[in-house]
């Protein structure tokens, strides 16, 4: 177990079988990697043991019941941790990314080659455990969602410095950035576990809503915090020229919209750039209405468990749907 | 179709159920990039219609079966092409290369960040054919020849430049980064085609020995052949401090060794050291070993298929062993 999920999670470990479920997850985890020959695996071990919020296996476990016996769940569970870390490793590399999870990445440490490599072979440990007859619908769903993934990153880096972003178009990248896989993780979860196509349906759902909404907090935070709180550097999405909900407030208010354009446009997002967009948007009602944004989609994500006729994790979902958007790091 | 298929695996083509089946898999790697939306696949589209020997499809389909109905056979084709194409996009990261199949790469026209997310699209559409029941071993297979691919990158990337490596270290790389593929198709196309797990064992030994035979005879063009023949840069293997069987032999054999230590210690694998080296391998047996090397596991992959009682593609499985030592590009 790591301290940032009992920070975040600490309502979903108050049940056992959950807590169980996820340190079984973190065994296989260790299993798949540390206990393997070959720099693949070394280097994969040396991310996945940094830890991480492991909310991707957590939803997993929540749509697709927590039972020790629930061997296709934890299949699917081990391998959306994996498909994370890979997605993760590969981000690195696009972004030029020095440190993630407090620790350097495998770019930083072993250069793009080590970590393209290291990826790729994640991708295939994942897909390959998902090989059994009762992950089927699981292995489309996420072999499905790594694709609207990469899609949503190769449009986030086609729209660098784009002071004409439109929020519409920022909330379909995240959709498949981000939503994409943990409405995968829910259904998957959900299918893994036995549950009707339209309850997995619904837990896709909200696994989709709670992931937009996760990804718009998630952007608050690198706006808003700095490097320690966040255990990687704050402001990397405007360096890198990612254009987020607050800045794209900003860029269609009135009042500050030139100079923050200009300061785009010029390609000027270094510290004092930013310094001046973040005050624009502390005199605006940009930070609140990013923020609000979050609180719409986490609604929407517990209003899609409504239909749900038995859901035992229920409470666990709702509570994981409040702490998404309240949660600092 | 295109004319290097036409021109190295004519035996194959002979066969109206093959050339069929071969047809149907270009339709659909069309289908599954050129007619889809997103810069993903129009990037793979690239790649994928500039050509190839499509080696790995006709594999499969010599294994599996080439009927008509063969929907299963069909999918592990075009998932095995899917594969290939997706590790050339990566390893063209890798490399730094600016062509591949006489075409401009990914990374050269669109940066290494496209390369990345175009590579893992296809990893991701490859498995998610292989979601099918019909195809459950052959994507346990396929997700593990993955892992070896990677491995065996991750490998040879380790021993750049260094004139320790042996003969069998090398064997050891390629049996990873080539053959392991080529195993995965046979055995994957076998087991999709409703073989015995022995026949598909078989078959899987019959494309390891032929993928090892076929990566020495690439790194033996690599060392004697032009740039025009090749359709890429020659000499790109050296150039990237890659030892491959040609330059191990010389490093063991006494005349030589000196000499071609000096030019690979010191890094000056550039047109003039390069020059020296090839000249000394025309000096001694260097070719020769290596391409007798290639015939012995050419005759090997022969040897497995002896133990299959049916196999109506024997005669075109043997040719195939033959042509791989034959082709000139």
């Amino acid at each position: 177990m790591n301290m940032t999920l009992e920070t975040i999670f600490e309502a979903a470990h108050r049940e056992s079988a959950v807590l169980f479920a996820l340190d079984e997850v973190e065994r296989r985890l260790h299993r798949l990697t540390a206990a393997r020959e070959g720099l693949c695996a070394r280097l994969a071990a040396h991310v996945i043991q940094a830890g991480g919020k492991r909310l991707r296996p957590l939803l997993v476990i929540l749509c697709g019941g927590p039972g020790p016996d629930r061997e296709p769940v934890l299949d699917v569970a081990v391998a959306a941790e994996l498909i994370h870390t890979a997605s993760l490793i590969h981000d690195d590399i696009l972004d030029g990314a020095d440190t993630r999870r407090g620790v350097p990445t495998i770019n930083a440490l072993w250069g793009n080659h080590a970590a393209v490599l290291t990826g790729d072979f994640l991708f295939a440990a994942a897909f390959g455990l998902l090989a059994g007859e009762q992950t089927r619908g699981a292995m489309a769903l996420m072999t499905e969602a790594v694709q609207a993934m990469c899609q949503g990153e190769m449009e986030e880096g086609e729209s660098l410095f784009q002071t004409s972003l439109t929020e519409d178009a920022y909330i379909a990248h995240i959709e498949k950035k981000t939503a994409s896989l943990l409405a995968a993780c829910c259904g998957a979860g959900a299918l893994a576990g036995g549950a009707s196509p339209e309850t997995a349906a619904a837990l896709a759902a909200f696994g989709r809503n709670l992931g937009l909404a996760y990804q718009i907090v998630d952007d608050l935070l690198d706006f808003s915090s700095d490097d320690c709180t966040l255990g990687k550097p704050a402001n990397s999405d405007l360096a890198r020229g990612v254009l987020t909900l607050p800045v794209i407030y900003l860029l269609q208010e009135g009042s500050h919209r030139a100079a923050v354009e200009e300061i785009i446009a010029g390609r000027a997002c270094g510290p004092e750039g930013f310094a001046r967009i973040k005050k624009a948007a502390e005199e605006t009602a940009a930070l609140a209405y990013a923020y609000q944004k979050a609180l719409h989609f986490a609604g929407q994500a517990r209003d899609c468990l409504a239909s749900i006729p038995y859901l035992p994790s229920r409470e666990m979902l709702l509570a994981l749907a409040g702490r998404v958007v309240s949660r600092k790091s």
